[in-house]
């Protein structure tokens, strides 16, 4: 990493959710960097990527679990997240029960136990809605298409309430779509694990609508370190596009993915358009350029090599 | 009222929350105008004044009773709210429990009955939070500094997701601060309300802060007006500021109240300023006067001696 990160050494970090996909990376990252990290979740995908972290199996609306593990912890990460963009559609309240509200139960928590900074992965595929311009600042106007996105918005509007009120410090980064190692191609969530995983076990691959859905794609060390970065900024913006800030359509990332893979000849089969889709997504990240002197620093066809690498090996 | 209501003759609606202030003015309303109306809520402040309208009392949160009153319904007017900005900062989660949860619940029981419209009123001074500009338009920046805000602010994008989703017309009126007969004088909401009770009672004014927060106060006649537009307009916007459009410091405000009132030796105590309080909120109404042709009638001080009336009387 390009930035002296020497400030974390022996700092008591807690990620929630550090058992999906970014939360290993981010786990793994802060160990590395010498945090004392621990994690929260219901699982873990990679346990074995996890040795030597301190793990909680619990629930996020369990007050007690979640307070015992924020105690003594000088910054909170919170990834946590069960549902998707269209599970949430198809019950909203449970999702805004199972979301937003332990999320209210944890900034409570977290304002009890002192805790310094707050960090919150948000999701910059999905708050915004349909977009007027492309690539999407983060002054553009948010109206989610899903139950989901209204969440992630609602807790944004929260953090910053805390703030305000109660001087809380604390960052949110509105992630476009990351890939890479450690990616459940299982989940709805997570293209490109999905595709590589179907293309590489000769399945055909599905596509959801025509195909020519743009999104912003980034990949997973270049997260993690924005958000690393996030820790120790103390300037005075609070909220953040993290992308490449270069759009793929879906046709696109089939070809490439195919590429690198050496299997030119996979079948694509296509499906009906989901309504929880926008059409484009592209984010703007010159403001976090200009703030911590991030942009991406991996290729596109390089992230998706070392992606293939791990699940060769997996 | 200037438009040919006559369209509502004989279309069942339910006011959930038509107990309250605004409430009481439009189950009136809807009902000299030939609609079938019923009310819904804990309580009926003025219960002498909703004579003849079905009422069901009964909890927000009751899904089974929510059901029945909406049953039948053409027209859905959502008014509730147990919280005041103040209120809700004390507990975010039981405001997120006691408003959002249950206006989730609603939503699905009126997209199952086939309910042709929902009407929305949403809080015009809090949604904003600090503008950045004066007058506010619809389009401005939405960072509440209370919770109450937030769930209004939720509520809204949940609409626009059930439209979006299922096609549920709907629409959201931003009110700003309105004022006149049946206010309750003992509610922390209702600034014209509990002044013009005090200075009539030879009371000390209590003044939070050093009174040069400014506010957008409404008639109330011109508020259920806007309401009642709103059920019959089919244009393409769903949100709407509804305000004077006019900004008035809390000290003039206690000035033209007690110069209507005869009592220019109104005692002022200054008390300190609460956090919740935007320094200046004033809505911008140019949209709904463009799309519904509405704009506010009442004089302030017209509607300030028409209040005074009632209150003699009540």
């Amino acid at each position: 990493m390009r930035t002296d990160f020497t400030a974390l050494q022996g700092v008591t970090c807690v990620v929630f959710g550090g058992g999906g996909f970014i939360g290993t990376h981010l786990c793994r990252a802060l160990q590395r960097l010498g945090a004392r990290v621990r994690g929260f979740g219901r699982s873990r995908t990679n346990p074995e990527a996890l040795t030597g972290i301190p793990w909680t199996n619990g629930e996020f609306a369990d007050r007690a679990a979640v307070a015992r593990v924020v105690e003594g912890c000088e910054v909170v990460f919170h990834l946590l997240g069960v549902s998707t963009p269209d599970s949430s559609n198809k019950d909203p309240l449970g999702d805004l029960l199972s979301s937003t509200a332990p999320t209210l139960q944890l900034l409570e928590i977290c304002r009890a136990s002192m805790v310094r900074k707050v960090l919150f992965v948000s999701s910059g595929g999905t708050v915004y809605g349909i977009p007027r311009t492309i690539p999407i600042p983060e002054s553009a106007r948010t109206d989610p298409i899903s139950a989901y996105g209204i969440s992630k918005l609602a807790i944004e509007k929260y953090l910053a309430l805390y703030h305000h009120l109660h001087g809380q410090d604390f960052s949110v980064l509105r992630v476009a779509n990351p890939f890479g190692p450690y990616q459940n191609p299982n989940r709805r969530q997570g293209l490109v694990a999905a595709l590589m995983h179907r293309i590489a076990h000769a399945q055909p691959v599905e596509i959801w609508g025509d195909g020519l859905i743009v999104r912003d794609f980034i990949y997973i060390d270049d997260v993690i370190e924005a958000l690393v970065m996030a820790v120790m900024y103390n300037g005075p913006h609070h909220l953040f596009n993290v992308g490449s800030g270069v759009g793929r359509s879906v046709l696109d990332v089939v070809k490439d993915i195919a590429q690198v893979l050496g299997r030119p000849d996979a079948v694509r089969i296509h499906k009906p358009g989901r309504a929880t889709d926008v059409p484009v997504n592209v984010l703007d990240i010159a403001l976090i350029d200009r703030e911590f002197g991030w942009f991406p620093r991996t290729e596109w066809i390089q992230g998706l090599m070392w992606t293939a690498d791990w699940m060769n090996t997996a």
